[in-house]
């Protein structure tokens, strides 16, 4: 190679417009060998901000509810475009100060209603790289290394599903998505251009499939989905068969590793099965259940997912990242070809040919920041192991808060958690009160709780995710709740 | 409000399954009161190793082409998923070396081929808050005051294009995206759900429109669009009035504020005109250049954006922002309720009615990071004059590296930058020379441009988005396509 040039000197003679080298001096860049030096004051006033805003809210979730939480923030954030700025200190510590403060923050043991995790601080410490450098996944000349590592990253964790799986013709691989509704989304639309008949596919789904799928076919452009009753929490492979049986042209089933609900994991050797006797094709929502498989512990329950064509991940549940940070793995590499899309500014033919990668295909986005970094770094410093820990771990703490409600006077456990959604209620109560109760504590900034409709009844819904929770703080929870339940 | 309960101190009698307490304690988290001092030591290694990588590479993006990047890279990163992880400290050193050792650094001004700007410390810095605290943004106990400060912002970026719109029956509104692309995707689904006639909506784009509008038909389920030669680099009103004039059905309009090629601006009000005479509906892709709304300066060429029904945003781009940063701007709130969407666990009728905000409305994605939080302190920090600064100072940019062209014996320039991308070429090269050159650029690790076919030959392209380039950079990123011009 030539030696790169020296920089040129040449400072030219007054050029018309005037020389912007005049101008005042810009504000402080986050990349380059500079950007370190100019990121660490800015990084103290934002770890401050964020222990002071915790501080303030010395709990999971501010109290006060809706209105009060939305004008504490208006005050304090003030007038979000002034003429003149207000400096990158005072905004900094002001807005991260109020949104910490205003949080439903997951590291706290009584937020727990919903598939939103506590990222671990090495995950959120990798994550800050991706925003210095600000690579860009769409073109090779943005992203020459990031774009090889998540190559690396999609091909590893896509071996976890589909290992070794002789029937496919290519290797498995995965598109890296912003969760698992677009995964779900690339899933079905994979599903559309794959499809060689004149009628469109038809998606169906257990009642206990995730939103986002029959959003999906909506947005699509695809018939609704067929939807099939799941009165037990999990897709009924005879009511599958049935419904499969004589169902005209292409179709497409969607089963569930990990309902929203109840954390339940659909059947899924049998669902492959028949699955596969019909000819239709098989996706697997595992965006919470994938978790499961880097633990020796629980990995059998995810038995038959390999079966699948396309499957959802999502690490941004159990993986403990910050959001996003979703996948769709693909059993066979070719089936993505279906997204290629050229651009002549980011990948020209005769630039392909010469050797420049083409990554426009890896994404229905254009620009796209490297959400893998933060999701290599946490793999290679917990290993196989560190993370089978945290799944073990909260898989553990859902049993001992089941166990805690089944053992409580008062309280009635909907089942044995498969993963570590823990479904309770008091005994009794009808369903106007376990909504109130959950909205109580919310208002009060008690306790997250979440809420979900099983055998048609509601009931509370505690989503363990953080592995840091003890007995004490389970306990804790169930104490908030009988406290709250009217009489 | 109740007091808190104090955590009880209860340590249960042992219980089965064994207490979660004995196991060894997972690594920290990044959230809650101690968040901070667990990722301070963490980010200090990462910005020594964001200062080594860049160090290493010593330039605009690595040496030796893709093939020797990724062979770097496999190298350095080793197994991503080993048995027993390596440690945070280690994995942070080793990845996040690894990848800014092979970035194409927009903060190197020689790195200046893509809307792909640098980011601004203080926007990194605040997206840091965003992952410790992980909100998500798709329900409110997810992300109580983050949801205020997105709603607060979206409004007022929205009042920037629609300021006041007296015949709007509602107030303009904004929605968050991760870029452009999706932006124009919710266009152009926006217009397909608002389309009250049974024939589907017709999209109608100028050969120089962002690519992704016709991704977003196929997308879909629409037919293809009519796409009209822009032999100017603009859409020229009497082509679309031509296409517009007998064509039947429902029919979207789609410009560009700003294209992707060469920074041009079609000619808004004409368009709007003509678009408002045939009963189109009207979108602007503005992706690039509505930051020069901020410029007193500049603001003038965006006359006519506010007749649009929705217009596309991408403060990654003029904005200064790290990926993603992308807005979809409605001239209306009521346009959004196409999105309207119920997931019981996220926004129960019952609980929407007891005053818990429903925000599932507000994007096609579920889980959603606070993409706004950045935006918002970036806003704060610089106010408008100080974002005015930095548009202004690469439109100069702009112009005195055209300047430098237009003087230049050897090279030709394409025209006067509008924004600030500058197309030019050595005189006289085929086009097969100009593609040489930058890939020899890039594979020297010399510089990073862009190319654009205008007027049937091919250009180099700089993007100029670093407010730091100087006169000296400008000419030294000429100077090395002299030196690389075959003869």
């Amino acid at each position: 190679m030539s030696p790169r040039p020296s920089p040129t000197p040449e400072r030219a003679a007054p050029t018309n417009p005037p020389s912007p080298a005049l101008a005042p001096g810009p504000p402080p860049l986050a990349g380059g060998t500079q950007g370190p030096d100019a990121l660490r004051p800015l990084l103290h006033t934002v770890l401050d901000a964020l222990h002071t805003g915790a501080t303030h809210r010395a709990g999971p979730l501010p109290a006060g509810g809706p209105d009060t939480v939305a004008a504490h923030l208006r005050d304090r954030a003030g007038d979000l475009l002034p003429t003149r700025g207000t400096g990158p200190h005072h905004a900094l510590r002001t807005l991260v100060t109020a949104v910490a403060a205003g949080a439903a923050d997951p590291a706290d043991p009584l937020c727990a209603a919903h598939l939103h995790c506590p990222p671990l601080a090495v995950a959120v410490a990798a994550d800050l790289a991706a925003g210095a450098l600000n690579p860009s996944m769409d073109s090779w000349d943005q992203a020459p290394a990031a774009s090889e590592l998540e190559a690396l990253l999609t091909r590893t964790l896509a071996h976890e599903i589909y290992r070794p799986h002789p029937s496919a013709p290519t290797p498995p691989d995965a598109l890296v998505t912003t969760g698992g509704t677009e995964a779900n989304q690339l899933a079905v639309l994979l599903a559309r251009e794959t499809n060689p008949h004149p009628q469109p596919v038809q998606l169906l789904t257990g009642a206990n499939a995730h939103h986002s799928l029959a959003r999906a076919a909506w947005l699509l452009g695809l018939p609704a989905p067929i939807t099939l009753p799941t009165p037990g929490g999990t897709l009924d492979p005879a009511a599958l068969d049935a419904a499969l049986t004589g169902l005209p042209g292409p179709k497409l089933v969607a089963a569930t590793a990990g309902t929203t609900d109840a954390g339940l994991i659909d059947p899924l050797p049998d669902i492959a099965d028949i699955t596969e006797h019909h000819g239709a094709r098989l996706h697997i929502d595992a965006a919470y259940g994938a978790g499961l498989l880097f633990s020796d512990r629980h990995a059998h329950r995810l038995h038959g997912l390999d079966r699948a064509h396309t499957v959802t991940l999502d690490l941004h549940k159990l993986g403990w990242q910050p959001v996003a940070a979703g996948l769709l793995a693909v059993r066979d590499t070719t089936e993505t070809t279906a997204l290629t899309h050229t651009a002549d500014y980011l990948n020209a033919d005769d630039d392909t040919e010469a050797g420049l990668p083409d990554l426009l295909g890896r994404s229905l986005r254009t620009t796209r920041r490297p959400d893998i970094l933060k999701i290599a770094v946490t793999l290679k410093a917990l290993g196989r192991t560190g993370l089978a820990a945290l799944v073990d771990q909260v898989c553990d703490h859902a049993r001992h808060l089941a166990h805690l409600v089944a053992t409580h006077p008062a309280l009635e456990l909907y089942d044995t958690p498969t993963i570590s959604t823990v479904l309770f209620r008091p005994t009794g109560a009808p369903d106007s009160h376990i909504a109130a109760i959950r909205r109580n504590l919310l208002t009060e900034g008690h306790a997250v709780l979440g809420r979900a409709r099983m055998d048609n009844r509601l009931w509370l819904k505690a989503t363990l995710l953080n592995p840091h929770t003890d007995p004490a703080a389970l306990a804790a929870l169930l104490k908030l709740v009988e406290g709250h339940t009217p009489r």
